[in-house]
């Protein structure tokens, strides 16, 4: 029998799972639609099924030692979902509760960020780190942070909102009803935004004029800016100066030895993460100049699920 | 033989140290000047002979199990003294093994804010709290932070400089090289600084208007804050919106259960706290309104003495 994790990434549209060995092997992955259904019981059900047929088919029998979920707006003490925007179950869902009846192993939830932290840790670029942060950048902003060896969940297992810390006072309008949150500047949206500014600001031509707004993407911005386009390179020289600005904050905080940049936003390269790095050693505190590293994920393939399966081989010792 | 802990406090004008047991009782202090010696050696030739007069006049025989140290720029894991602006010992003083030469048992070292965050865990008011900050407001603003019950050293053992997060982009100059920290508008010299700052605003009469810059005291201020002067009352105002601020963006990273407020400044009380807790509710996400305390200090007396004792007893399981 081989043992594996069950990882299980719980997203706005899909959920996509796999099984994944100590040595960060995927032995199989598949995906379900998270929106089909209303009741969360009845998703568990095609979930589930859709994950006995792939252990079935598989070519070694397999023995699930645990499952990990990375999910929006998850609490690792509760072992619950509660009130996610992007998703149609409403209230309190006890996932780990519902995940336990169906299958007896140890079942652990968090949120995509510090599951991601967990995958950089068990998996990726932070093996030999135990005080480290990722920051993921997708259509907002998360972040996971790791101290000691452990994720930092905090009081009430709700530690690591990085894309809410208050980066411009009376700024840009947040989902969350504050103003000048980070991930307002700072997120595959907040590039958007930022487009948007300076084509209102400038005179100057560029080829993101032709594209409005709700077919514009962060990566047609990168790919702007990689052909040269004015307003787009500007646009991620704004967004990296915001992103380093509050990361030096953050490190007054944490003091960690490197920071990990993950996500779609992430993929843009250079045109992000020189000026990053740039105003990031420009704004720290002297103590730290030279000391902390800015770098991308070290994981490449099924990030996702990988984190996720991360928080069961973090907790075993392999 | 009674078991106690000696906790010396390094300041940056007096040595202070005492005999702590594990009910947080102290059996003695004393002091000398920290800056009489310029030779290292010698300095703890006098502190250990003070120590030793005192040990031996002791009314019970006493066996001290360890040795806790709060310094100005401490590094916990390094066990020095690193560049401390306000001592004359310069570069890296490594006192851990110097004392340890002296009294062969465990000797800590680290920074006086991290030492009031162990002494609240261990003596005072966070005694069942694993998540929480202390905020030292000082000539400058220090922090101790404890996450999962220890200390958040981060990677090089310098994490906690909440005092040097930018608040004000561009703003006040700071002593670190940089402008806009927190500390230069949070701290006793903040406060003198907001002063002359509204006194320059205003045309408001004020009793402050007869006093220089280099005498004024943040004590003077408060005292004319509590005596009605609107000078004064503006400054608090101003100073705890900052502070607000910066302890909501704060709690972003590490979503603590209560965050102390400790030192000279917070003994200002109400005209203080209160203007603090409006800005911080206000400020904070969502998921954290009203759920985290702002609150003085569970210590009264000796407080530095049984921070730096707490570094010994929060490791021995009493």
């Amino acid at each position: 029998m081989k043992k594996v994790a069950l990882g299980i990434d719980i997203g706005g549209t899909n959920t996509v799972f796999g099984c994944i060995d100590k040595y960060g092997k995927c032995l199989f992955t598949g995906s379900i639609s998270t929106q089909k259904h209303i009741d969360i019981n009845d998703y568990l059900c095609e979930l589930f099924e859709q994950i006995e047929i792939e252990i079935a088919n598989s070519k070694e029998e397999l023995e699930i030692i645990g499952i990990g979920i990375g999910a929006p707006n998850a609490s690792y003490y509760s072992g619950t979902i509660e009130n996610a925007a992007n998703l149609q179950w409403k209230g309190s869902v006890p996932l780990v509760d519902l995940v336990k009846k169906r299958m007896n192993v140890p079942v652990f939830i968090t949120n995509d960020a510090n599951a991601a932290a967990m995958g950089e840790k068990v998996f990726g670029a932070a093996k030999d780190m135990n005080n480290f942060m990722v920051i993921t950048l997708g259509t907002g902003l998360g972040s996971g942070i790791v101290v000691n060896g452990d994720v930092l969940y905090g009081h009430d297992g709700f530690a690591g909102e990085v894309g809410h810390m208050i980066v411009r006072k009376s700024g840009r309008e947040c989902g969350c009803g504050r103003k000048g949150c980070l991930e307002t500047y700072v997120s595959a949206t907040g590039v958007k935004r930022t487009v948007y500014k300076l084509l209102a600001r400038h005179i100057e031509d560029s080829e993101l004029r032709d594209v409005p707004f709700s077919q514009l993407t962060a990566k047609m911005v990168a790919e702007a800016a990689n052909r040269g386009d004015m307003v787009a390179k500007e646009t991620f020289t704004y967004t990296a100066k915001m992103l380093g600005e509050v990361l030096a904050n953050v490190v007054a905080v944490t003091s960690p030895q490197a920071i990990f940049l993950f996500g779609g936003l992430a993929k843009a390269g250079d045109i992000l993460f020189k000026p990053v790095e740039e105003t990031f050693e420009e704004e720290l505190l002297a103590i730290y100049k030279g000391k902390i590293k800015v770098m991308p994920s070290g994981i490449k393939d099924n990030a996702a699920v990988l984190g996720a399966a991360a928080l069961i081989w973090n907790k075993n010792n392999r």
